[in-house]
C-alpha cells in the first residue's frame, strides 16, 4: 500500500494522519502545500484534490483522495486497536471528535494559526476575534479537564483516535496563546499521549 | 427501547435526530429545552446531561447521554440501511458530516439562527459577522452543487446519514437569507430528500 499525505507541516489536522500513520506502522509519502500561498486554493487542487481546498487529504493506492482529517483517521483505524468495535464506545470516539472539529479546532487552532503559524499583524478587529476564540478556546479545555479528571484517556480507559483528534492542537495550545495552568488533569493525557509507542512530534514531516 | 431526545424544536441539529428516529420506526420521548432562557446551561444540564451545554442529546434505555448530532445518528444507523458497510463509503459518509459540522453548520444554522431563530436585532457588528457566515455558507453550498451535480445522494448512490445531516440546514438555508436558485443540484437533492418513507418537516416535534 502506498499512500500519499496532501499536507501543511504545521497543521494540527495534517498531524493526525502522521501520528496515526507512525504508530500503525505504515508509511507514507507527504506533499508539502505552503497553505498561505493559497496552493490549496489552485484550480487543480480545487478540481483534483479537494473541492473544499483544505489539508490534510490522503492519496490511496486506489487513486482516492479522502479529506477531513478526523474521516481519515477513522478510515485508517477502523479494525486496529485506535478505534473500538463497541457500538457504545465507537460512538463516544466519534462525539469526542465532532467536539474536537465544532467546538475546539475553531477556537485553539484558530486561535495558534493568527499568533504562531501565520504571524498576523494584530488589528483591533483582529484582537478582538483572538479574544473571542480564546474564552470559546477555554470552555472546550473546561469541557476536556472535567472529562479527564477520573479518567485517562477519552473513551474506553485506552488510547484511541479520540485522543488523536483532541491532542493535535491541545498539545501547542501555548502556541495560541492560552495557559494549561488550571488544567491539570488535560496536562497529564498530554503527557500520556506523548509517552506512546510510535509517537511523533508535530513538527517531523 | 426507551429513547428520549434532549432537544429544541427550532435545530436543525435535533432534527436531524429526530428525522432519522422517524426513518427507523423508532418511538421515543422528546424533552424542550428553551435555549434562549439559558436551559441547556443550568448546573444539572451541565452535570447530568451534556457538559457542553448543547443539545441534541440522546439519552439511552441504559441511562447514557451521547450528546453530538452526527455522533448521534451514527450510532442510531450504524448496522441499518442508512449507513453503508463498505470501508470507503462509511469514511465518505463521515467525511461529509464532517465537512457539515465544519464548513456548513457555523455558517449557514448559524446564518439562520440569527435571522430566524433569534430574531437578533442587526447592530452593524452583527451585520458583519451575519455577511461573513453567508459568504462561507455559499462556499459550502458550492461545495455541495459540484458534488450533486452528477450525484443523486452524497455517498455510494443511495439515501444516508450524510444526507440527513446536511439536509438539516441546508432546507432551511432561505431562513439564513441564502438564495438556492444558483444552485439547481443542491435543490434537485432537497426535494429527493423530502420525498423519502416516513418523512418528517423539521417543525414536527
Amino acid at each position: 500500500m502506498t499512500l500519499r499525505l496532501h499536507d501543511y507541516l504545521p497543521s494540527g489536522n495534517g498531524y493526525k494522519v502522521r501520528l496515526l500513520l507512525s504508530q500503525l506502522g505504515i508509511s507514507f509519502e507527504r506533499i508539502e502545500y505552503d497553505i498561505q500561498r493559497g496552493e490549496t486554493r489552485t484550480p487543480e487542487f480545487l478540481g483534483k484534490i479537494n473541492a473544499n481546498g483544505r489539508i490534510p487529504v490522503l492519496e490511496t493506492d486506489d487513486g482516492e483522495f479522502l479529506p477531513e482529517s478526523n474521516a481519515i483517521i477513522f478510515y485508517l483505524a477502523e479494525g486496529t486497536p485506535f478505534f473500538p468495535e463497541d457500538r457504545l464506545e465507537r460512538t463516544r470516539v466519534l462525539q469526542w471528535m465532532f467536539f474536537e472539529q465544532y467546538s475546539h479546532e475553531p477556537n485553539i487552532a484558530v486561535a495558534r494559526a493568527m499568533l504562531h503559524v501565520f504571524d498576523l499583524e494584530m488589528t483591533e478587529k483582529r484582537q478582538a476575534v483572538l479574544e473571542q476564540k480564546q474564552k470559546l478556546g477555554y470552555d472546550a479545555l473546561g469541557v476536556m479537564e472535567n472529562h479527564l479528571e477520573d479518567r485517562e484517556y477519552f473513551v474506553g480507559g485506552r488510547y484511541t483516535i479520540a485522543d488523536i483528534a483532541l491532542y493535535a492542537y491541545t498539545h501547542v495550545a501555548d502556541e495560541g496563546g492560552f495557559d494549561l495552568s488550571d488544567y491539570p488533569a488535560v496536562r497529564a493525557w498530554i503527557a500520556r499521549v506523548a509517552s506512546q509507542p510510535d509517537y511523533v512530534p508535530i513538527t517531523q514531516g
